[in-house]
């Protein structure tokens, strides 16, 4: 069997490396079906509701925000990688609102990687997630800032 | 017209006030799909992967987990309230898999409210929302800190 093209494991993840995860548009049904099974306020189902809000339109729940993102992140780094999930992480901002059609841009960047010390076949790795607008004005849409555990490609992962 | 049977508004979320939000059961397919959609790492999607993975089976995605939790919090809470979306938050953590059957019951504690000193008409809340297992043997396995912005009831919201 023949490795995956991209296999990075922990000693890969160094610090400032950044990440171009490709970009994706926001499906506006898509977005609506999110909103309305996980996050059914106004401005995110309600078109005459979203006019008036702060908002001026409907717009894409946080956490689907997030999950474009994830998934970006999924197809250009974890997909075989030695990535072993996610603690959580200490930043997670919306900065502006996301809409219907709106092509995101995202990037992953690399802020500290270490050993664990208690479970020595493991590395913490801190990264920062982003997501930019690409379309129409540019605005920074998504930031998180979380750990990654990856296993070391020297441990035989 | 009457008003919604709950409409909190700023004034209503004080410090220490702890909210119960009901609780949700996993539903393995919707997880599945999910899962497969926005973060189709190993042990989300491959159930012979998973078997072998940290987690021991197929476990939901983070931002499933999270997405949960909020679904919950727009039923018990923002649902006629005078919720005007979140900029983000300084925590959100997964300190356990969540596996499909389980059942997590969904809280929201508000650590601190402030008026807005920049737009007077809107109250800046810290909020922490969490999941804990009931099923099986409980633990906590999803947990948020962040920022809602609310009208005051006084502004006429």
């Amino acid at each position: 069997m023949s490795s995956p093209p991209t296999h990075l494991a922990f000693e890969d993840l160094t610090p400032e490396r950044r990440f171009d995860l490709g970009s994706v548009t926001v499906d506006r049904d898509e977005m609506l079906a999110f909103n309305r099974r996980f996050d059914p306020q106004p401005f995110h189902v309600d078109a005459e509701a979203a006019r008036s809000s702060l908002f001026g339109g409907l717009c894409a729940s946080g956490w689907f925000i997030a999950s474009l993102w994830m998934r970006c992140y999924v197809d250009h780094v974890l997909a075989g990688s030695t990535s072993l999930g996610s603690p959580g992480g200490d930043e997670i901002a919306w900065p502006a609102p996301v809409f219907p059609g709106d092509t995101l841009a995202a990037a992953m960047d690399i802020v500290a990687a270490r050993r664990s010390t208690s479970r020595p076949e493991l590395g913490l790795v801190t990264l920062r997630g982003t997501l930019t607008r690409s379309s129409g004005p540019p605005a920074e849409v998504f930031r998180a800032r979380f750990t990654g555990m990856f296993g070391l490609r020297s441990a035989g992962a």
